[in-house]
C-alpha cells in the first residue's frame, strides 16, 4: 500500500479560489434540416420565419430591461448551422427560452447538435473586492451585454487532473502565479478579442465554457495558440470541441435561409 | 518482469469499506419530440396529458404507502428535457415503472436520452452501528422521501484507478482520513444542499450516482468546485455528465407542454 | 533510445495461462420500439407474440438435447429492454439463432442495442487436469445449463496493459498468486452468486464477459465492490458497461408486453 | 523546461522498417435491415438476390484474371450481419466495387456499419530480398487469393506511443528482436491459422488491419491470447474492435436471407 | 502539494513559434444516400446533376479570380463518399459555400459525415522573413491553387501534452531542432507528395489539418510511416481519422452517380 505518498496536510482541503457569478448562459447549437426546409412550401417558410423573427425580437425586450442578453451566430462546418447564445438571470429563464424556441414552427426545420449550460464567472485570483457587486465594471463583466462582434469562438475546457499534472493539487500560490502569467497573454489581446468565461461545474460536462468575440477570426487562433505554450494551458488545459462562426441578425439570418 | 513491485501482503485483499443499501433508484432522462407533439391534434395531446397525470398520481400512492418516492425535474440544455427520478424497494419495481411510462401515449412524444440504475447507499467509514436499520435517521437516509427542492443536479462518478492515483490501492486508514476531510466540506453545505449518494457497481457504468437538491442552483457549483480541491476529488475523482434542472409538478409539467 | 529497459529474457514470450473452452455465448440485447408496438393492431401483436413463444420453445428442445442453453432477462434502464443469452456448440449456431430472431415478426418491434460474442472458459491457474473434459464437474461449468436465477448482471472486462500496471507483463507466478486471492473472494459468495466467465479475445471488443446470476441483486454490488479492493481488479481490471435485470419466462415476457 | 530528456541523436530520425505492399484491401461491413427485407414482396426480394448473385459472380472473373480476390463472411453479433472483403490492384478498384454494391437493389436492404481501407503488407524485418517481387512466395503473400476458410477474424491495431511504452522510439534492433519472438508464436499456428496483415497508415484510423482465417474459430482466441503475453502485444499493442464470422457462398448467403 | 516541480521561469510563457496564415479551408465530407438517389426518377436526378455541375462551375470562376480554390475527391470506405475541399479568403466565404451546397437539390441525396475548418498556415521555424507576403513563393503556399493530383489524404492532428511527452513545454530551441529533422523527411518526398498544413486552433477540434496530394497513394503511407519513427511524431504526434480517395471532375463525378 505504498502508492499513496502522504501529503503534509492530508486532511485539510486545499485553499479554494473564490469566484463571482453573474448571468446564467445557454449556448444552444442547431443544424438546419435543409431537406425539410426545401420541402416546405413558401407559405410555411414565411410563417416559420415570422415566428422566428418574433422570437428574436423578444430578446431585445429582455436586453432593454437589463434582464439578459442574446445573440445568434452561424457556425462554420457540419457541427451546427447556428448557435443561439442566451444570458439570463436564472436557469428557469434559460429553460423557458429553450422550450419557446422548440415550440416555434421554425424549430421543426432544425435539429439539436450541442448545448452548453454555465454561469458567467469572474475568478478572484488577485484581489479581494469589498463588495464586488457594487463595482459597475465587475457587474458589467458578470452580466455582459453581447456586443455582436463579427466572429464568435466557443469551446469548453477543464483544468487537468492527471497524475503529476494536477491543477487541483497545486497550492493557491502556485495557481495564482501561473494564472497571472496566463492573464498577461489575454490582456495583450485587449481591444482585439473580448472573452466571457462561464463556469459549468455542476451544470455541464466540462468545468468552464470560453466564449470569444472578435472582428478578426485569426485573432482567436493567435490568442489560443499563444496561450497553449503557457504552462496553464500546456500542462493543465484540457479542451473540448471548438465552434467558430459569424454574427447573424434578423436580416442576415433570413438571407441564410433564402432558397 | 520487474514491473510488479511486490506489496507487503499481495495475497490479502485490502479491507473493504462496508456499506448500507436502501431503495433502488432509476434516473430516467427523456427528451420531448416537439415536432411530433406539435403535429398531434388537441385531442391526442389532451389524452396524452391525462395519461401522464394519472401515471404521476400513482407515485403519490406509492409514497404514501412508504414504498418509494418519485420526482420529476426539467433538464436545461439539449441533453434531455426532463428526468423522472424513482426510488423503489426492488429493481422489478423500477423496471415496471419504466415500462408503464413507455406504454403511456405521452411516451410516444419522447425519446430516451440517458438513464441510471443504482441503489441508495451509506458508507460506513466512521462508526460501526449495531443495527443501523433500527436507526430511524439512517433509514430516512436510505429510503429518502424526495422533498422537491427547486433544483436538481445529477452526475455519475468513479474513484480513479490510474497508476499512482489508485483509490482502491489505498489502505482503509488512508481512505478514512481522506473521506473525513471530504465529508467536512459536504457538511458545511448542510441546509443549502441535500445529497443522495447511490451505489451502482454492478448496476450501471459508473460506481456511484450523486443527486443533489437545492433551492439555489449556484450552491451546486460552489459545493462541487470546493470539493474539487480536496484530494478525494482532485486526485481520485472521475466524473461523468452533469445534468441540472428545476422541479416540475403536474401543473408546471403541463405548462411546459402547452403550445 | 533509452526508453526500452531490457528485460531479462526479451525474446522469450511470457508463460501463458492455459484455458479450457466450452459453449460459445451470445448476449443479444434489444430495446422494444414501444411506439411501433402500440401502433400495431391486436392481431399483429398476437401474431408476433405467438412467433416469439415458438422461437423460445425451441430453446427448450435444444437444452433437452444437451446442445445448449438459453435464457431471457429484462434489463433495467434505457440501455436495453431485454437480453437473450444463448449458449451453443458453434458460432454458426449462435449466428443462426440471431438471424432466426431477426426474421420473426416480433423483431420488427425491437431495436438492437448491444451484443457480446464469447466462449465459456475456465482458467487453469492452479492445477493441470489429466483430461478435464472427462471430469463431469468441469464439463458442467464449460457447458452450463442456465438455471434462471431471479437476477442477471453482465459486464465485459479487460486486464489492463497501462505502463506499470500491465497484467500481461507479470510472471505466471505473480498472476497465479494474485488470482488465488481474487478467487477466494468469489468463493465466499458461493451459494449467493453463480458466475459464468466467457473469453472473447478474437471474438469481441473486450477480453472477457462476466455473467452473474443471483436471487438477490445486492449481492452483485457487494461481490464486485469487494473485488474492486483486490489488486487484480484495483490495479489490473478495466470494465465496460454493466447491465442488470430480472428473469423472464414466456408468461412474464408476455405480461411485460401487454398494453 | 526540463521535461525533454535529450536523446543521443535527437535530430536523426530512427531507422525505419522497410515494407512491401501488394493489393489494396477493403473490409466492407454491413447489417441487414430485416424489417425492410421482410416488408419487400417476393418479387422484389428475388430481384435483389439476382442482382446480388450477379455482383458476386464478377468477383470470380476478377480472381481468375489475377486482378484481385473477394470473399464474404457472416459476422456474429450486432456489429454487422456480413462483411465483404475485397483485394484489388488500386484504390479506385475498391471504390468502384463499393459503389457498385451501393447501386444494387440489395444494398437498399442493408446499412453500413464499418469499413476498413488498407494495403496488404509484408514487413521486412529479418532479411533484405534482392527483388522481392520476383519471388513467387512473396507475391503470393502480397496478392493472396482468399481461400474461403470456415471462419474469419478481423481487427485493426496500432503500435503504442504512450510515454515509456513507445514502439516508435525503440531502436531498429530492439524492434527486430521483439518481432522475432512475436513471429515465432505466429509460426507455431501454421496450418491452423492463416493471416493477412494490411497496413493502413494514411488510409484508415489504425496502423494495421489483421485478418485471420481458420477452420476452427477457437484458434483465433488461442493465438491472440498467447500473443498478448508477448512483449510486442503486452506492452506495445493497441487493439480496435474484433469481428468474427463464418464463410458464405452464393448459396448459403441466399439461405441466410430466406424468410 | 509537492506535485508541482517549479520551473526556472514559471511566470514567463514559453516563446511561441510564429505562423503565417493564408486562405481559410473547409473540408466538407458527405455520403450519398443511395436509396434516395435510386428512388428518384430520371428527371429529378438529371435536375440534381445540373445544379451540382453549376455549383461546381462557380468554383472555377472563383479560382480564376484568384479568390480561392476548390476540389472534389471520392473517399474510399464508409466514412464518406466524397469530400469537397474549399480554400477561400474568409470564413464567411466558406460558410456561404457550405450553405449553397446545402440548398442544391443534389444535397438532398447526401448526408453530412464530417467537416474540418482551418486556415492554411506556414510555420516560421527556421527564418524570419522581412515581409513574407511580398514573397510570391510564400504567397503561393498560403493561397495554394489545388492542382487536382490523383489522390488525396486528409487527417487532423495535435501535438501531445501528456505528462513527460508535452510538446508545448519544450523550449523553442528543442522544438526547432526536432522540426528540422521532421522537415527533412517531408522534403525527401518532394515531387512525390504535396502537402497543405492548415491550423485549426480555435476553429476545430484538432490543432492542425494535414492534406496530402499524390499521384501514387502508396506514397502517403510511406511518408507518414517514415515520419512516425521521427521523434516529432513518435513522441509528440496525436492523430485523428484518416481519409483517402481519388480525384473527381464534373465528368467522373457524374459517372460515379450513374445507376
Amino acid at each position: 500500500m505504498n502508492q499513496h505518498q502522504p501529503q503534509q496536510t492530508p486532511a485539510t482541503p486545499n485553499e479554494v479560489t473564490s469566484t463571482l457569478e453573474g448571468w446564467y448562459a445557454l449556448h444552444d447549437f442547431r443544424s438546419i434540416n435543409w431537406t425539410a426546409w426545401k420541402t416546405a412550401d413558401d407559405e410555411e417558410r414565411a410563417g416559420a420565419l415570422d415566428e422566428l423573427q418574433e422570437f428574436m425580437k423578444e430578446w431585445s425586450v429582455t436586453e432593454e430591461a437589463g434582464l439578459g442578453s442574446s445573440a445568434v451566430y452561424t457556425i462554420v462546418g457540419q457541427k451546427a448551422d447556428f448557435v443561439m447564445l442566451h444570458l439570463r438571470e436564472t436557469l428557469e429563464d434559460l429553460n423557458k427560452l429553450e422550450n419557446e424556441f422548440n415550440k416555434t414552427t421554425f424549430a421543426k426545420y432544425t435539429t439539436k447538435t450541442y448545448s452548453y449550460v454555465s454561469v458567467v464567472e469572474l475568478s478572484n485570483y488577485l484581489s479581494k473586492e469589498e463588495d464586488p457587486m457594487q463595482n459597475p465594471q465587475i457587474v458589467a463583466r458578470l452580466k455582459p451585454v453581447l456586443n455582436k462582434a463579427r466572429y464568435i469562438c466557443f469551446y469548453p475546457m477543464n483544468k487537468k487532473r492527471d497524475l503529476d499534472d494536477n491543477w487541483y493539487m497545486l497550492s493557491m500560490d502556485e495557481r495564482r502565479t501561473l494564472m497571472r502569467s496566463h492573464g498577461l497573454i489575454g490582456r495583450s489581446y485587449a481591444g482585439k478579442v473580448k472573452q466571457i468565461i462561464s463556469g459549468s461545474i455542476g451544470f455541464d460536462d466540462w468545468e468552464w465554457g470560453v466564449t470569444l468575440f472578435s472582428d478578426d477570426a485569426l485573432q482567436f487562433k493567435k490568442l489560443i495558440y499563444e496561450m497553449r505554450f503557457d504552462e496553464v494551458s500546456a500542462r493543465y488545459g484540457e479542451f473540448g470541441s471548438f465552434y467558430v462562426g459569424s454574427v447573424l441578425n434578423e436580416e442576415t439570418f433570413e438571407d441564410m435561409l433564402k432558397l
